[in-house]
Formats: structure tokens, sequence, C-alpha cells
């Protein structure tokens, strides 16, 4: 019998995951700007046959953000240039239902499906920082409760516009003078609580009838979003415990929502350090870390938690209890103020431990240990897989194409070719049924 | 003394401009969604030494359209993905200030002048079907006057947002742990009639400071905007006379707003039947026009007409006096009107005409024939350049710049390499000075 195959993105962010990497003497400190990088790493990750490359976003300058995070590409135009310089690997780019209209959404993704052969993904967020409001017209970020249920409406619209044409509807028979069958194009004609959208959509059934879907909110409302409408869920779990309870809790979700169990991938984000020998592993983590200056690492640690101020309270005294949950993104908050608790780290300990993972679990070893604690989380019911956060590029993420990926591969639970043409044929995902009835290749 | 050079844009649209193209032999139907066919375009193009591809864009399915408009790219995808393909020629894209907000628009263009190294172009329109409104949660389209006048106030916003990060703004100090520069990041803050960003954008200053605008609107609203904002203008003109007579308003307009007069380039679309001999450049219009059926020519005449209805009427009798001016493109409506009493053409006459020209100017001939007709427009004041809108692709594409260019070349009214990397050098247009005083390379 076939083993159970692993699933594996890796989240592009410029010059790396850790914060200090555009610091690192080998690291092009321009990345996220850069063209050329990212074709590389594209190609990369292409080589050794990963499920998708994965684009984060958002909305506004924030001055405490992740520096490969102050300015950077627009991912879809990111993805559609790299879809000419890749052939197999999926191009999954986040966009917000906040700050978006269904219709540009439901276009620009399966104009990207079309553009790359059926390798399009969506990560649908909500977006969370107040500035991003500030930036469409609008006063104050709304609440999350109803971000969430926005969300639900939106993506439903836009599996509706993705719809409207039946896959064989272009008939283009240039003899008869007739260029589509009216009655395989269908107006979906929504009319939500939120939306108001007429369609049909002004593009042709795409190569995956839907591109992927991935999800990442941790709250109810996102679990709840992600079970219901996601094919992919990229989640921030530190430990296997954790992991094991958020994969049971969204896979009896998916299956409450009438769906099976396989039709939702679960892929933690995770941070590997990769060494000939565990020393060397640790050696580069502490290597980056050194790079942290307290300023740096403390506007870090403020963004994650709302914005808070530490200014007054002692770097190494334990974090206050008094940090309020904001209207951004409260499951980040709450994975921040348990891990301090758990582990009874100082503000110093707890922003040093973040600014390098990000909030995502690391880990560190060579080659085969790092294969084995992936492979656990997979084994224990824990993963199907793992969005790759690299430390830093364009050696932390070469060092485990070329190191890690073989030794999968030797093991049987890592592909050496790929399987199919389409982001969600290589997931292991069901084809798409259109909601007329006609099953789609 | 080096003589004034031609500009040449080539507008893409599928399968040809001509309504019935996709019916032509020779011609790939499906190719508004072809990834494959673009390239080739593009790099026949860039081959020629052309200024820039150039991408329509619409945000409705609208079955009376061209054939070519039902289904197709998302223009910013589309050319994202152009951008690897090629290395010289701009690359402009149709975006509606109507249903997109400012700071979307501010960082996509930049994104793509990032990605193609400083070629991007934005063609600025308000968008006129209905239809459209009804796809983004609206019940009527906005005015005409209305559109004009927030489109004013969303291109200065954008531009805004272009000036937030001065060129050396980002220092990138790995020693001393800065990655910008804050003196050199500007926070827009704008409060206007219609719109309220803050900015900064999360997009560095791109390669060319600010993409190329692009405007092609002809009524009052729309010429003094071009003449405001726009570094090129896309017009459409029949006549030599037209043709002055929109080419000195629009200086004179530019001037008055306190421009240059050569930093407006006016580019009036022209569609070339380029033959061996004048009757087989005759003969492959009328092999185009012998495709078109009266129920084909009929819709695409509605359309035009802002969906007025034909039945009742002799196709054979003169155009009716009653069609009122609808909420829509009302420069191009009145254009159709003006040709049908110049020429006193009737019904079947006009949309015979029309929908093998869409409204623009077709020129017939030898390649020599063809050249002689384009310069004496530039000679007599009536165009800085053209945007070729070939009757077919790819062949009535290629006879173009294989047959045609190489004589404008030869008379030396046309470039033999390009002169810069960046779609405003190409053009010839001023570099662009920052609102925060320092001059951009």
């Amino acid at each position: 019998m076939t083993k159970k195959q692993m699933k594996l993105g890796v989240f592009l962010m410029g010059t790396g995951h850790h914060i200090a990497s555009w610091r690192h003497p080998d690291v092009p400190s321009d990345a996220s700007e850069s063209m050329a990088f990212f074709q590389h790493i594209a190609q990369v990750a292409e080589a050794g046959k990963l499920d998708m490359l994965f684009l984060s976003d958002g909305l506004s300058f924030n001055d405490l953000s992740h520096p490969a995070e102050l300015v950077r590409f627009e991912p879809l135009t990111l993805h559609a240039a790299l879809s000419t310089v890749t052939k197999n690997i999926g191009l999954t780019a986040t966009a917000s239902t906040t700050y978006n209209e269904p219709f540009h959404i439901a276009r620009k993704f399966s104009s990207l499906d079309h553009l790359s052969g059926g390798r399009a993904g969506w990560n649908v967020v909500t977006s969370y920082y107040e500035a991003e409001a500030l930036n469409f017209n609008q006063h104050a970020h709304l609440d999350h409760t109803l971000r969430y249920d926005r969300a639900e409406e939106f993506v439903e619209v836009v599996k509706g516009l993705w719809d409207s044409w039946e896959q064989e509807a272009l008939v283009r028979d240039k003899d008869g003078g007739t260029y589509f069958d009216k009655q395989q194009l269908h107006t979906l004609d929504f009319k939500g609580k939120y939306y108001a959208v007429k369609g049909p959509l002004n593009s042709s059934r795409s190569p995956q009838g839907r591109p992927v879907i991935v999800q990442a909110g941790s709250s109810e409302s996102g679990t709840d979003l992600a079970a219901k409408t996601a094919d992919v869920i990229f989640t921030a779990q530190q430990t296997l415990e954790d992991a094991q309870f958020f994969y049971k809790k969204l896979k009896d979700k998916a299956i409450a929502f009438g769906r099976n169990a396989d039709d939702v991938k679960i892929m933690p984000g995770v941070s590997p350090y990769v060494g000939d020998t565990e020393e060397e592993a640790y050696a580069k983590y502490e290597q980056l870390q050194s790079l942290i200056t307290p300023e740096i690492g403390l506007d870090f640690l403020s963004d994650y938690l709302g914005g808070f101020d530490f200014s007054g309270y002692d770097l190494d005294g334990l974090l206050p209890k008094d940090i309020p949950l904001t209207n951004g993104n409260q499951s980040r908050q709450q994975l921040i103020v348990a891990l301090a608790e758990r582990e009874q780290l100082s503000i110093r300990e707890l922003y040093l431990r973040i600014a390098g993972s990000r909030g995502h679990r690391l880990i560190f070893g060579t080659p085969e240990q790092i294969a084995d604690q992936l492979a656990e989380w997979m084994d224990k019911g824990a993963a199907d897989g793992f969005n790759i956060m690299p430390p830093y590029f364009p050696h932390g993420f070469t060092d485990f194409v070329e190191k890690v990926v073989p030794i999968l591969q030797q093991r049987g639970i890592f592909r050496t070719a790929y399987e199919g043409t389409t982001l969600r044929e290589n997931l292991g995902l069901l084809q798409v049924v259109s909601r007329y009835g006609k099953v789609e290749v």
C-alpha cells in the first residue's frame, strides 16, 4: 500500500522568515522586490517537487512589520509573473475579503488559473490591521465577527462566479458562426446580506474549475469558515498536542459540514534549521538571533500584540497580564500570550522567540532529524503536510530542498514526480463539480 | 536634425479587432485566453521595437460585445506574465476608476513597474456599461460627469501614493541595522471629496517613479482629464481634419494646464490592412467582412449605441435620428452617429463599417502606402504616433511589423533600437519629479 504522501508548500517571504534575516551576510536584502530572487526560489522549489508557493499579503504600510513586509510585490502580479518561469508548482496568493470586491477576486484568480494552466490558489484572509481601513476610505476596521460573516458570503459569491461558464460552453464554431453556447452560460444573480453581484464572469471556466482555496484563521469564526470552504488550512502550531487537537477539530468540523476529512489538507507552518550536525543547525539559529536588536524585537512583539506599548516595562520581567485582545488577528495574539505563559518567558525571551519564528514551530537538526520531526506529525495525526517557512533565503531553503526532500522521497512519503498538471491534482483533492451539475475534469 | 519619431503601440485584442476575425481560417479562435498566443504577439511587437502593448478591459460580460471581449485575461495579471517573456516593450493595462480603490491601483501598477523594470502604463477609464455596476453592489452606473470628477481625484490619490517613498529611502544597512530611512518616507493622508486614503504605499518608488498614464476619453470631461493628467492619449479619429482638430485642442488644453505640448503624446487608433498590392489589402478586408452575419453586425451596432433596439427598422434605411445618448461611452456614440450622417450610411452599411473598424480609422495598401498614410498624419499635426489595431492576429500584425516598420525605420521616423530601458524613456517623456522635490532618474 502506498504510504500517505506529505504535502509541502513554501511560504515566500523576501529575505526569510527570521526577522533579522535581511542582515544575514548571505541574504540579498532587497529580495522582497526582486523578481530575479523570486524566480530563483520558485525554480528551486519546483526542482524539489513542492506543491506550492505561498504568498502572504497586507494592504498597509506598518513600520513595526517584518522588514520583508514593509515594501513588497503585490501577490497576484508576482504569481502571474512566476507562472511563466515555472511549469508545475502551485501559486497561492493571499487576498482580503474585507477590502476587495468578489467580482475582481473571482476574475483575477480565474485569470491566474488560465495563465498557469491550473495552478492558482487563493488564501482567503479578512485583514487585521486598523491601518488597512484607513487606506480604503474607512474610519475603522470592521469587527472580527462581521469580517468573517462577510468573508463567508464573499467566498460563496466567488465560487458562484467561477461556475458561470460550463467547460464546453465556448464552442467557437467558425463555420456556423457561433462563438459560445448560451445554454452553457449561467448568470449568478446573487443577492445576499452584504453583496449583490449579477455576473456572469467574463472569464471562462478555468483549468481547475475552481482555484484551490486556502484559509488560515484559527479563531472559532476562522475555523468555521475554513472547515466549510477551504481545501487547504494553513495554521501555526507549536506543539504536537496542540496540532493534533487542531487537526482533529478541523477534520470533525469539515465532516459536520458534510465534507470528507480528506477534502481538507491541514498544513502547519514550520521553520527548519538544517545543519550537517545538530550543532550546526543551532548555530545557524544563533547567528540570526544575534542580529536582533532590542528595538527590532520589541517593535515586532508590539506589532503581534495589537500595538501594545511596552515602554516602562522591565524587559526581563514576565509579559504583563493585562494585554487586551484587539480587533485584529486574535488567534495570533492568543497564541503569543499562551506561549509566554506556558514557558514563563520574559518579555525579552518572548520577542527573541517569536521574532525568530513569527509564532510558528522551529525545528533544528540534521536532514534526517528534520525529516523525522516532519514525519512524526504526519504519523501522529497532526498534519497532512507543511508550509515551510525558511528562516533565511536562499540557503535556508536550498538546504531543505537539497538535503531534506531526498530523505522524504527515499522514505516513500513525498513525490519524486508531479502527479498531475494542476495544483488540485497534486494536492490529491477531488475534482470540482459545477453547481450546474456537470462534472469537470 | 533628427526627424520627429513616431510612437507605436499595439492594441492587443484576442483574435483581432475585426469583429469576425475569430472566424478567419488562420486565426486561433481561443486567443483571448491563450498565454502562448499573447507571448508570441508580445515578442513579435518587441522584435519590431514597438513602444507598448495596450490592453483594454471591461468588468462585465456583455453578449453584444466583440467575441474576443466575452472572456479574456485580466490585464494586470496578463501583463505581469508578459513582463517575464519580454525585455523592453511597455505594458499598458486598462483599469477603471469607478470600480476600483486607489490604493489597489497604485500598488498593482507599482508592482508591475517593479516586475518589468519600469515598463508599466495605466490606461485610466471610468467604465461605461450599466452591467458593470451590477457586478459591484450597485444599482446603476454613475453619471458621466460624476465619473470623471471622481476619476480626477482618483488619479491624484494614485500619484500621491506613488510618491510615498523617495528613491534612496530603502537604505538596508546590514551593519547599522537600519532597513529604511524614515525621513524619506511620506504619508499622503489624502482627504478629498470622494476618497480618504492615508498611505504610505507598501511598494517602494518604482523604476519609472510614476508608471505612464494613458487616457482615452474624448468628451469634454474626458479631454480635460487627459490634458491634465495623461502622458499618452489614445483616440479614435476617422479623418485627418478631425484628428488635427483633436490634436490641437488637446495640446492647447495641456498648455492651459501648465504643461508642455510635448508632455502629452497623442496616438490615434488605426487598423491597417497590408497587402503586397493595394488589391490584396482590400481583399483581406473583404474576406473578413464576408464573415459578418447580419445578426453579429446588428448586435455590435446596438452595443455601440447604448443597446438601442433596431427591430422593426429597415436595415437598408438610414440610421434613425432619435437615438438617445445614454449614460455610457458618449464620445463613441457621438462618433458613430456623426459617421453615419457624414457618409449617409444605411444601418447595414454602418454596422459593416464599424464592425470592421470598431469606430477607428482603417487604412489599406502596400507597405509603402501604409507608411505614407501614417507619416502624413505625423507631418500634418494630427498624431505623435499610433495605436495599431490589427484586424486579425497573428498575420494582420506580423505583416505590419515585418513589412511596414522597416520602411518607417528607413525613413528615419521610427527607432531601430530602444532608446532606454523604461516605457517613459522610450516614449521620450520627461523624468518624473516627486512632489517632495527630489528629481528621479
